[in-house]
């Protein structure tokens, strides 16, 4: 069953918002075994909507549109489906009155534009939304069911989840998984992985069981090994076996689990606790580790040493250090460390300095990068140079910083060996 | 002149990427006078490609592509783009010398499929790349220009300003300005801000000459006023002054100005500095503030007090307040605020407390947040129930505190006025 995505609305055609709608469904369809063939991203005027619509709903076996259901006079999703299903809108006197109720108990007055939320295509069905006051519907066009939710996401997450995911379920019947697997790799880059998985490549273009796909994000590579027919378990297992191999310790999981997520764990099953005091990061590396649920019982907290003099009246880097080297300098990420360990006392401490531009920073330029990791063992730090723009340095000293913590905790060698970082 | 958006790879259907790619295009064209008409997203593989190409080409001015460049078996770019222009792919022997010698100098093997980034369809031009190793192309087809760009991001970025925004502009010649004006709002729902403007839009409804529209993010709307042919500035201006004494002082900027961005200029314009306590943000927070440039002037820094202990041990949390109330109570976020304030010497300390879930804590409900500011004239503390899941919760807490500070710098009342709340 091929499920096409049709998002609309101005301001992501114009970058004002970022279309996570789009990756949050891609993921919620493929882990229900679905196959989104097609994301078309469309503005508010009817025309270019309606366009848009008739060639997903013909080359689609469903269509789900978000977005263009509210209350303003540039939401036009339901008077666009309804010119593609060639049918009328008419007024649904139960979402009437039900709007009429909500807007009621929330001082609100419901005007003629808020009204249009009540509007169904003729032949069409409401989707009930208890988050938010736009309705999505759902109706046939010339075999292909088409579902409109709301653009807020989670408004749509929730209308996706609880109504569309299982009547798109029980129209495709159970699709027949293919088997899979992802490794995930950190340290190296993209091209690095994939030529170090030469070999088995050839191996699997000559048998065509297993395709290989790579997935860059910054600072790490994911491989994914997916069976070319249903089943295939045996093959993706045996080429995963291989991939191990070839990859060595740069392989830091399997499927979903995120690099923060696997420190986190291993954290929690030592029964160790970290502290974390940042420069550079300004905050992005705790905030990055309490995303993972259930991190309370491994994070004490951190102190972001913004200011220089923080460093010192905080941290109790030397102030000598300090006035000789600047901020920039291994010695003060390992201070850092070493301080924010013993004033939160936590089991291992990290720390991050460096330059995330756009200025060099006491003489040293954007990009240079000094992290470190104390911990029982004593203390370690590498010292890499980053590419990239300000968001960019600060994510990759994230995941630098975490990849270093990851190998000290299991006491792999700092970085990858020789022969996999090319 | 229209310009569509073809951005290519599995790993954006199926969610594991985020499209960033297309929100940044948006914007950079749409700065420099560009419409862009669609975004389609779109497989690895080639028959779809070629399929979602063919429309794009015919559909638009010029097509912009990216991803599906690189050295892997799945990057199909080029040959989609000779399949639709009708050509044949050849191998330019500069660019080939060029790939032998950058991959030499990086100690990498050059394969068959490194090789074909040398590929080019006949009659095409490349875009070089001085990022990476995939150079980009563009070919003129049937009378639309195509571009095709790698996918990672930086490289993306740096091609399309570099050299295909300078050729797009010289195609197009100088497209005619709308006049446009943005007002920020925060602290109320897009649905209050356009109930409060219903009077203006039905003026503009009569007159035809200013288009409202619409912006909701996490806890702000923006509202944008875009004059409905070439010039119109003095109706744009007469419509925002209308709007400005409709909204009253929950407008915060005007333009690309961010909630954060005013905050940063406000302390540094009056020689102020920021000091952060967090708990539920975790580090957000701060990890927000220090995506201005320049707010190093302003910012002293931050503690992250996760564990309950370090908001004792660290910024003098009463002992018997946390053992009576737990963390999760407005003078916890006082104390905390004082805390930060006096530990890291800023003239504002501002304190998160609260429970972002999974989980209740402390007998407290998910969405339950305590925000304090403390400043010169005293401390000021608000509570809001913040609905959502745990990234949301977080989001909307850094959105309150950053408007809680503003409206204590600026000396306004805690909260909008009652008649712009509904």
């Amino acid at each position: 069953m091929k499920v096409e995505l049709v998002a609309v609305g101005d301001e992501l055609l114009i970058g004002d918002v970022v279309n996570t709608n789009a990756s949050r469904l891609g993921r919620m369809l493929t882990d229900a075994g679905l196959r989104v063939t097609g994301v078309s991203t469309v503005g508010d005027g009817l025309g270019e909507l309606v366009e848009v619509l008739r060639i997903a709903v013909d080359r689609a076996d469903a269509v789900l549109i978000t977005g263009g259901l509210g209350p303003t006079s540039d939401d036009r999703t339901r008077e666009a489906v309804a010119r593609v299903a060639g049918v009328e809108l008419r007024r649904d006197p139960e979402v009437e009155q039900w709007l009429r109720d909500r807007y009621r108990d929330t001082n609100r007055t419901l005007t003629g534009l808020g009204l249009q939320q009540a509007d169904l295509p003729e032949g069409g069905r409401i989707l009930p939304n208890d988050r938010g006051s736009a309705p999505g519907l759902t109706i046939e066009v010339r075999g292909t069911v088409v579902y409109a939710t709301p653009g807020v996401p989670h408004e749509m997450a929730a209308m996706v989840g609880d109504q569309v995911l299982p009547d798109l379920l029980r129209r495709s019947g159970a699709p027949a998984p293919r088997a899979q697997r992802v490794l995930r790799t950190v340290g190296v880059g993209e091209g690095v992985v994939a030529q170090h998985l030469e070999p088995l490549e050839k191996d699997l273009a000559a048998s065509g069981a297993v395709e290989v796909a790579y997935l860059a994000e910054p600072g790490e590579t994911r491989v994914k090994l997916t069976s070319t027919g249903p089943g295939g378990g045996a093959e993706v297992d045996a080429a995963a076996l291989r991939a191990y191999e070839l990859l060595g310790d740069c392989v830091y999981a399997e499927g979903t689990e995120s690099l923060v997520a696997v420190v986190a764990r291993l954290l929690v099953e030592r029964g160790a606790t970290l502290a974390a005091a940042e420069s550079l990061t300004g905050g992005l590396l705790a905030a990055t580790v309490v995303t993972v649920p259930g991190v309370s019982a491994a994070f004490r907290g951190s102190v972001t040493a913004y200011a220089t003099d923080v460093k010192t009246s905080v941290l109790g880097v030397g102030a000598a250090l300090l006035a000789a080297e600047g901020a920039v300098h291994p010695q003060v990420a390992r201070e850092m460390a070493e301080g924010v360990r013993a004033l939160l006392s936590g089991t291992y401490g990290v720390a991050t300095t460096g330059v995330a531009g756009p200025e060099p920073q006491d003489g040293r330029p954007v990009g240079e990068v000094h992290i470190a990791v104390a911990g029982p063992e004593g203390t370690v730090t590498v010292s890499p140079h980053l590419p990239g723009d300000r968001d960019r340095i600060r994510t990759l000293t994230v995941v630098r910083t975490l990849e270093l913590l990851r190998r000290t905790i299991l006491g792999l060698p700092q970085e990858p060996a020789r022969e996999f970082t090319g």
